[in-house]
This record gives structure tokens, sequence and C-alpha cells, in this order.
């Protein structure tokens, strides 16, 4: 091989290494700056949130529960990762489809308990590629839907910072 | 017994043998042809679907998930099937039974979480006898629904064939 | 940036490439072939096994049910591939583990029911990394423990070939 | 076709057919047949039994709860039967293979809780075919046992009958 071939091969393969580096995974190490973040915006906005952050396969990567959370939100926000990354949706959106009348009525028996169909759970992109999902509880529902909403808008910089 | 007595009885004979011999019947063979064809269906169509194929008592035989389906298709595509073979009946028709106001509401919480309540669950049929049934979930609503009539359609020539 | 330095990362360069190409990772082809090569040879040992492949996550990406496998066999196959991909371990080693006086005395009761503590659970490697789990049921101990090990030991050939 | 050729064929047809009549199957009209017998058997020892029959498939076909039976008979004369069925095997002899050391130790976790790993569920053959099962819980467990093992003896003279 000479060094022309090796400089146009070099060029395509570290094309490649730099895509395949940038391949987008959950870690804790993210999990944890997300919730770090939304947990200062709930404390901000006066809500005790219960924090989990699910992979793309939609295990439980990590949760925090804010001191006087209610007892309830620790399943739910749990259940709401789950949801939006085993469905890659936003859990806002699948309520109307699971609303009666809806294409996907009753969606929410079909896995067990884990499905939510109330805002609070939302899609983690890198890239555009799903990397997992938030899940928030604790406040109202549309609190809910903005915090994990804010997560998820800051999921890519903290990723990349 | 004379001959002719014979001749009278292996007529009738032979007949009931005939028809004992087509007593349909789910197979793993069976559920393998119709999986692939489906998958196949999926693939043009687009979806990447969980398909799963129940036999006439509602115990799952198969089940595939295509790459990248959701997470959460694989137990509403196994219910699905449960659903279709349980009740005898497409999981769209039981939506408008199990809708608020319609005579079957609430049915999805009577079977430990088996019950799927929208489209997508078929039964499948050889000569009008109930072999099992099929569940698509992935796509839309209406693309599983139509995932999954494809694999009822096709059952009966692939039990044949 | 001359030549030289092109050269060197080049190399560099060009090794991670391959490493990357070759990152292993679950697919439903690759279960299908699992599958298609175990369930001859539990034939050919005459048992009629359930055989579930489970990807690194846990996740369920294929099962078969034989022909008159235990209808109680569908559950513990699919458990057992959840547990060896869950736990990164034999579960026929589990067992030691699990029994009265060892150190993981209990652990079928943590994980709702999903932990299997007896052989025919086998995690999955390419490369030394682990790609998912098989669970196989359907024989003895001892049978469905040889199944899930030969499983085991074609899936780095399979996954190349 | 001559009358000799038709003679051949008749035999042959006529074996078959017999032999298909035969084919034997759970039924309602069976099941409460066996669960009178052993109804009326538990009445003589003295045990307010729960008396479950399951078909081959391990759907439960009927249950009798005799007067002043235990409220937990219920569940586990039903699981009984599920088991029996299900893993084709006495409960008193799974006990054996699930007890600490045995080699499906933990086997009673496996299946959601429908594992029942003492005496009183019984297989029920028809020609050396399985047909179904008998689960009977509400006296000692040796007394369990052998009111299951008494339905299992008469279940084949009761279908002929």
């Amino acid at each position: 091989m000479n060094r022309e071939d090796l400089e146009k091969i070099a060029v395509s393969v570290a094309k490649s290494v730099l895509e395949a580096k940038a391949l987008p995974k959950m870690s804790l190490a993210l999990a944890k700056k997300i919730i770090a973040r939304v947990e200062e915006e709930a404390a901000r906005v006066g809500v005790n949130a219960v924090i989990a952050i699910a992979d793309k396969s939609a295990n439980t990567v990590a949760v925090v529960s804010m001191d006087d959370a209610y007892i309830a939100s620790y399943d739910i926000a749990v259940n709401k990762a789950y949801t939006s990354a085993a469905l890659k949706m936003k859990t806002v959106e699948l309520a109307k489809l699971a609303a009666p009348g809806g294409s996907l009525y009753g969606i929410q028996h079909t896995n067990g308990g884990k499905i939510v169909i109330f805002g609070g759970g939302e899609p983690l992109y890198i890239g555009g590629e799903l990397i997992g999902a938030i899940g928030v509880s604790g406040g109202t529902e549309p609190q809910d839907t903005a915090l994990g909403a804010f997560g998820a808008s800051i999921c890519e910089e903290l990723a990349r910072g």
C-alpha cells in the first residue's frame, strides 16, 4: 500500500472513527449531570421531585427523590422514564393517544403497570439518536412535563460538555 | 360383516378420517412461517415490529422482536396474541366494546394485565376453526391492525402449503 | 499535517475502527441463527424445548416453543435468558450462590419472579463482550444446561458467519 | 377401485378412525365426573377440599370449593392443577426436585407464583396421553396427594364410561 492509498483510507477511516466516538449513549455520568440540573430547576420552581433516568433499553440508570417528595412519585418517575424509552415518546403525547377514543386507549394496562399516560416522561436524544429517557414526578402535571422537557432540552449539551 | 356393509362403512369412515387428518392445529413450524411473512411485510411498510403467535389455548408459541422495535412492543404483541386467542376476537373489535360506554368497558383489568384493547391482535383460523392468534406491535395502531390482519389472511394458505 | 503524521494517525485510527466495526451486538438475525441450531440439537437429543434469546439489556429478542414443550417452560426459558443477561452469569452457577447457605440465597425473590436459579441460562459473548443471553427449558436440568451451553458455544461463530 | 382394494383401505382406515375417535381430551363433562368422585372421597375422609381440573394447556376447566374449605386452598388447588399440566408431573415429585439441593430448586418462583411444589397436583392421562391435571387442596399434604392420585386413577375409566 502506497502513501496515497493510505491517505485516502485514513480520511474515510478518520471520519468513521469520529462518528463512532460520537456514538451517543447513556452513562451514569451523563444521567447525574441531567439530574443535577433538573433538581436545581425543580427547587427553583418549588417542586419536590423524583427524577429518574433510563437508558435506551428502558432500564433505570439513576433516580433521586428530593426531600419531602411524594412517596408515590418514586414509582411514577421511574415508570415515566421507562415509558418514554420503551415507546420513544413523550408521556404527554401518549396521554392523547391513550385517552378514551384514542388509538392506544388501554395501553396503560399492557406492560405490567409500567406505562404512564400523563406528562413528565421525555425521551432523551443526542444527534437525533434516542439514548434514553427522563421521568419526573412531584409537581402538577404541567410542572412535571416542563421539568422533563427541560431535562431533555439540556441532554445534548451536557453530553458534549 | 359382508362386503356391502363394509363398503358403506368404509365410505363414511374414510370421510371421517380425511376430516380428522385435516384437523387444523397451531405448530411451531406454522408460527414461524406466519412470522416470516409478517416480518417481511412490516419491513416493507417500514415498521420495526414485535410479532407474536399464540396457540388456541392462548399460550405463546413464538415471538420475534425486529431490530429497533419499541421495548414496550414486546409485552403488547404477546398480550395482543393472548387476547385474540383468549377472547376469539380481533383486538380492534374489542376496542369498541371496551371503550367507555361499551358493554365490556373495564375488561382490560380482569386478566392480570394481559388484555389489550387496541388493534393488532387477530384470531387465526383454518377451515373456520380457531387455531390460535397473532399479535403485532410497533407501528401506529392502524399499521399494527393491518399487519395482524395480513398474518391472519395468510394463515390457512401457509398451513396447507 | 504531513504524510508521516498522517500515516501514524491512520494506523492507530484504522485499529480503532476495526475494533469499533467488530463491536458485537445482539440482533434478531443472530438470535434466529442461534435458536435454529439449538432447536436442531434439542430435537437430536429428544427434548421439546423452549428457547429464548435476550439482548444485553435483558430484553427478550426472540422465543420459540417447540411442539409439545412444557407449558411452564415458556416463562422459565424467557426468565433464564433474562437472568443470565441481567446477572452476566450462567444460571447453573447462580444455583450454587442461591442455594441455602449461599451468598445470594433468596435472590430468586428480588426481581419480580424473573430470576431463575437452575441451569439452562447462559450469557452470550462475542470477543469477550456480553451481547445477551440464551435460556433453554424443557429437558432435565443437565439437558437444559447442556443446550444453553451449546447455544453459547456457537454464538461467536454464528455472529461472524 | 375394486372391492378388494376397498376392503384393505377400509381396514386401515377403520383402525385410524377408531384411534382418532379415542383421541383423549379434557371436557367439562369429564372434569365434572372426576370432581364429583373426588368430592365424595374427600367427604368420606373428612377433608373440605378445593378440587380443580385443568386441560392439557394448563387452563382451568372447573373448580369446586367444598363448604368450609380453607380460603387459601382455592389458589393452591388451581395452581396445583396448573403445575401438573404445565410440567406434566405430580407436584409431590416436583417437591423433591424443587427442594434445596434439587435440580429445580427455585422453580416455584419462575412462573408468576403459579408453580406449587408440594403434593396434590396430578397429571391426568388417557391411554398414556396427557389430557390435563387435577389439583386438590384442603387436607394435610398426604391427604391432598392421596385425593389427587385418586382423581388421576379414575380418569381413564370415567372418560370411557
